[in-house]
């Protein structure tokens, strides 16, 4: 998917909301247990209820891997259940030597057909430019994480700026606005505005909205550029917002419920 | 496996040779691949020919997935073929925020039974600790990597030191030379003696011997500690020392050749 089919579906399904499929077996409802794929059945009521109002989603990769070859298998279903035209990301936070990445690359670009994949960049240059050699493929390198471990590295001070700063510029120049983008915690969306001058142009994917405690409306604020330039992820508020026959339902009504929000703000 | 048991092996082996099992089905013997399994096949045959003579096997997961279910069910059928005592490596350079991270760690520790699994730091403290929770696993924790890419993070000054010093500091806090390795590239040997101030217990995982240019000479003097503490990786040399039937040969000439060299530093 280009940039342009993204901004455009931003702006015809007025939403920035990416799904988070973080899909744990001892968090879905019981009923769902007996089934062969509980994960994958679980999943696909997920998006049909859902599909309409996001524009995207983002399969947690460990969550499958956990279940191994079983898991991969749901991966790959999942993957393909996907409506044509909504953004998949593949949030498998990997990074290597230049030969070890361009296998990763395969792995989720071609043998499952992702749009994009996160990268950690902690292995620099040549472990993040195999996964941008893709057309219409993206790389969404690490910045700025919502998590507490954040400040263990990323906010060290190197020379007059912080690491994910020098991240965010050193990598900038890697690849361009359409064909990479940055993962910035919405924990810090005080941090946006700051960031939004380092890379201007670049969409951002912004995790950390619900129930790790992110506000979508200062992220919003901070976070958009004149392509809106932010994908706002959810995932455990979204996909567990019920546990009994009516998880879609539930799922859907917090899925419009950030939707009709996120409409307000475009 | 625990670190006396890694030690005695090391000891009674003379040899702290890790065997990377990154294989390439583009770059395996042809007759290889009329077989089921190619790269099940080609890493029997590898075993089979180096169990003798080395400690370790390192599973590069990225080439393993690059075949998508196909590829993840010849990882598990490896590392099953593993004999018993040899300490086995997922080289999967995960790391997410803890609830994820947990899940990889179920992926590698449980579902796949590793001995070990390499991680990313950039998320911080939450991101390794998951890793950490399970009894006689071993957390390795990416420091100052073989490829030229390391020169654009890891290297930068934070303060009075290098960054890759300071993920050795901090994170050599969360665990201890029981449960913790880090990987230091070989391509760096001079510097592995002021690593050794920093970290001089742990043990140290040395990718780049080899096709990447580092000393195996270099690294054992450097690298070494009063338990050994290093565990030295080559994965293409030996592997693919041969490209017809006597591939496994030719990689057992290859292994030999390191080990005998090994024995003579120990």
């Amino acid at each position: 998917m280009n940039r342009n089919e993204l901004v455009q579906q931003i702006r015809s399904k007025k939403s920035y909301l990416c799904v988070g499929l973080d899909t744990d077996i001892s968090k879905i409802p019981q009923h769902l247990l007996e089934l062969e794929d509980p994960v994958f059945e679980f999943n696909k009521q997920i998006i049909d209820a859902t599909s309409d109002l996001c524009v995207s989603y983002k399969i947690n990769t460990a969550f499958y891997e956990a279940h191994g070859v079983k898991g991969w298998h749901s991966m790959e279903k999942t993957l393909h259940y996907i409506p044509d035209g909504l953004f998949t990301i593949a949030d498998a936070k990997r990074g290597d030597i230049g030969n070890t990445s361009t296998q990763y690359a395969n792995a989720f670009f071609k043998t499952l057909p992702f749009d994009s994949i996160t990268v950690a960049p902690y292995m620099g240059k040549d472990s993040v430019k195999p996964f941008l050699e893709f057309e219409d493929k993206w790389t969404i390198v690490l910045g700025l994480t919502s998590n507490e471990g954040a400040f263990d590295f990323q906010t060290l001070n190197v020379g007059s700026e912080k690491l994910f700063e020098t991240v965010l510029r050193k990598v900038s120049e890697w690849g361009s606005p359409n064909n990479l983008m940055f993962v910035v915690g919405a924990t810090k969306a005080e941090q946006l505005a700051q960031i939004r001058q380092i890379v201007p142009d670049h969409f951002l994917l912004i995790p950390g909205v619900g129930t790790q405690g992110g506000s979508l409306q200062e992220v919003s604020k901070y976070g958009m550029n004149d392509d809106i330039g932010i994908l706002v992820n959810v995932s455990r508020q979204v996909i567990y917002a019920g546990d009994d026959t009516f998880f879609a339902e539930k799922a859907r009504e917090q899925a419009l419920k950030l939707q009709s929000e996120m409409a307000t703000y475009l």
